[in-house]
């Protein structure tokens, strides 16, 4: 979120916290806000008006209850939490402290996703029937935490992608899922957390969506959308095929999570954004909404209509500031007064989803939900 | 199946009957072989060695055993049959009268897909550990008889293109499929049958496969086949879009039926083959088969291999005919003494995830098979 509320005029960042000193350091170097010794401190800080809960996802949980204990507003990152009585106790902190709970970034902020919904809220394509989604990344290659190995504290990609992917489905289906059905892969035995699953999604308006991630992707699914990167940006070739590569470099669990830390705000080894504008939007893969009256095909660059009358084009404008959308939806709540899109209640269900994925994987069949809520609009 | 039979030199058509007497006519001026009264008598005659079934499903269980009864070895139209026990009736006739009984054309013949399994038994890839398949096409708005409009009686996507989606997962995937969840969709009133259908199939290895099929598609899925159509030809651009519009000529079912009889050999409306050599293979969307060690995506030229080294790509020859693997595979059991691959007890287990799909679709949950068959090589 770095490059966001560096470059968002509507942001500044007044005070920060990480136990690696390193970054609270260049925190305050390059900012100018205050370097503060505990989480607490920064929420305590009267200049502090959203906290932005950035640690780990098990952390989550702690830090967003903290920040409500001090009236302060939250973006808390995805996933929410691990497990559903942490989102509520969440949720029950920022309203008992008459706060905002807003979870992202995710790629459910993305404008392309967010047109479509609109598209789909204009009622010129009749129902959404089915959406399917995939996504093929490095994701499992790239240096990790030992906690993001290990499903039981937040590790592999349902908790990390699934968090985004289905966030993404969820938006256009409308948010009321009904059942899940599932399969994961745990493929590499170095590395053992789910690297990729399917799943079948079913919305209580009887419209169903195939989702499937590789986190062990040799495949770079990137090539279907235009070689444009999940950050928006153009990716060099030969990216994706290193990242194998590079992390045989480490030799250990320790020296696998050096050199993630390393790559961080404040790490030897960060490389700060270009600060060039980019081109394109964000994507999280391939997305196809296929209404009574048109399918829609998200790329980085807006969404494709294809309809009776053939192929037509949307291209929203590509804010200059990459993720303003995040920032978007915040200013929306505190000065507009407008509902969040992206709140606890929203956001503990897509963890439910999440959750009901490795339910469904262990015992097959499908796994009926209840929390699940619908789109605050139009 | 005609361009094939036309111009491959191991085929020579000695008989056939269609009760269409224009058919039936044409063939005899065509092709100079006989034109029969009855298909008992194109069974019956001495010069017939492989007798091909076409008719519509439901007569496929009846049409097999008449050629059965006859010693005739028989290939027969996909899907197989409408039910289980007639898939059984069929092998076992076959099997009486000591003939081969080959299911196809289907897209599992296509050399990509042939090419993929070839790759995959060298080991070089380790275990096939997912496979997805998509396919947007407009196969709902094309001309039909009724029957193909009610799933009762064979209609609908999951009988007629599920029949080849799941044949080519099937033999990626090694044959042994466990279990079966799966979404159906039934959208637009005035074609009351499936057009849509997504499934998650888990083989008993422990692979799972996401299969998504979508012919009420407006987005045509041969824009990721580099505009190749199912036929191996560059598609013209608006066709998919056309097809809606044409449709709409027909004022209701009998006139629709006519339509489509027209387009058929011996019909006003028939196009016969260009004859031109493909320079592309026939295809049946985009498929990507996860392994250990790799990726392939099947395409409309050969298959790209996605590995740590990097992207390579085979190209195998396009062969001349279009579809003489169908011939390659009657040729090697009846001239090589080879077992075929797509025999009665294969394809009844690929009929068998079909109608899995649907029970599925109908009453949620997983569904667990029973008739499953592996692959008969390497
Ligand atoms: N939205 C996205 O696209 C996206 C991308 C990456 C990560 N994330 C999410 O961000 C969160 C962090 O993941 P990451 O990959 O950046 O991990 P990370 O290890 O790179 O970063 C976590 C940071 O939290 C700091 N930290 C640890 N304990 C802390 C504490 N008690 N108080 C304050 N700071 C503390 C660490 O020093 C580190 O700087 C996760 O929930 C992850 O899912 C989201
Ligand atoms: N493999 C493929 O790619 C592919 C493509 C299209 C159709 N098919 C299969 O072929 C079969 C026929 O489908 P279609 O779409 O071509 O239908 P169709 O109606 O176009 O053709 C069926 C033909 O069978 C003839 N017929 C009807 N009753 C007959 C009888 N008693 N004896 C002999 N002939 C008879 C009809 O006159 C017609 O010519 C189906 O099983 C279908 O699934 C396969």
């Amino acid at each position: 979120m770095l490059p966001t509320f560096r470059r968002d005029p509507r942001v500044r960042l007044v005070a920060a916290f990480d136990p690696r000193e390193s970054a609270t350091q260049a925190f305050g170097r390059e900012f100018g806000g205050r370097a503060c010794e505990t989480a607490e401190a920064v929420c305590a800080d009267p200049a502090v008006e959203w906290v932005y809960v950035a640690t780990p996802h098990q952390m989550h949980v702690e830090h967003v209850q903290l920040a409500a204990r001090h009236g302060k507003h939250v973006i808390v990152e995805k996933p929410m939490a691990l497990a559903i009585p942490d989102c509520t106790h969440m949720i029950d902190a920022c309203r008992a402290a008459g706060t905002h709970l807003v979870v992202g970034h995710s790629h459910s902020f993305n404008t392309p996703v967010l047109h479509a919904r609109r598209l789909i809220d204009s009622g010129r394509f009749g129902a959404v029937r089915a959406i399917h989604a995939l996504n093929f990344t490095d994701f499992l290659y790239r240096p990790r935490r030992p906690e993001e190995l290990d499903t039981a504290q937040g590790g592999g990609v349902v908790f990390s992608q699934a968090a985004h992917q289905v966030e993404v489905v969820r938006l256009l289906g409308g948010g009321l899922v009904h059942s899940v059905c599932a399969r994961t892969g745990r493929w590499d035995p170095a590395r053992p957390t789910e690297g990729a699953y399917s799943a079948l999604l079913t919305f209580r308006s009887g419209a169903f969506a195939s989702l499937t991630y590789n986190g062990y992707g040799y495949y770079d699914s990137d090539a279907q959308m235009d070689g444009v990167g999940e950050m928006g940006k153009p990716k060099a070739p030969g990216t994706h095929q290193q990242t194998r590569r590079k992390l045989a470099a480490a030799t250990d669990e320790a020296e696998e999570a050096r050199l993630k830390a390393e790559r961080n705000f404040g790490g030897s080894a960060y490389v700060p954004d270009d600060g060039a504008a980019p081109d394109a939007f964000q994507h999280f893969g391939p997305v196809l909404v296929s209404c009574d009256g048109g399918d829609l095909r998200l790329t980085p660059r807006g969404v494709e209509i294809h309809d009776r009358e053939g192929l037509r084009f949307d291209a929203p404008p590509v804010p200059p500031v990459p993720r303003s959308e995040v920032v978007d939806e915040l200013w929306a709540c505190t000065r507009e007064g407008r509902v969040p899109l992206h709140d606890g209640a929203w956001s503990r269900a897509t963890l439910e989803v999440c959750l009901a994925i490795l339910e469904s994987a262990r015992g097959g069949g499908d796994i009926i939900l209840g929390l699940q809520t619908e789109l605050p609009f139009p």
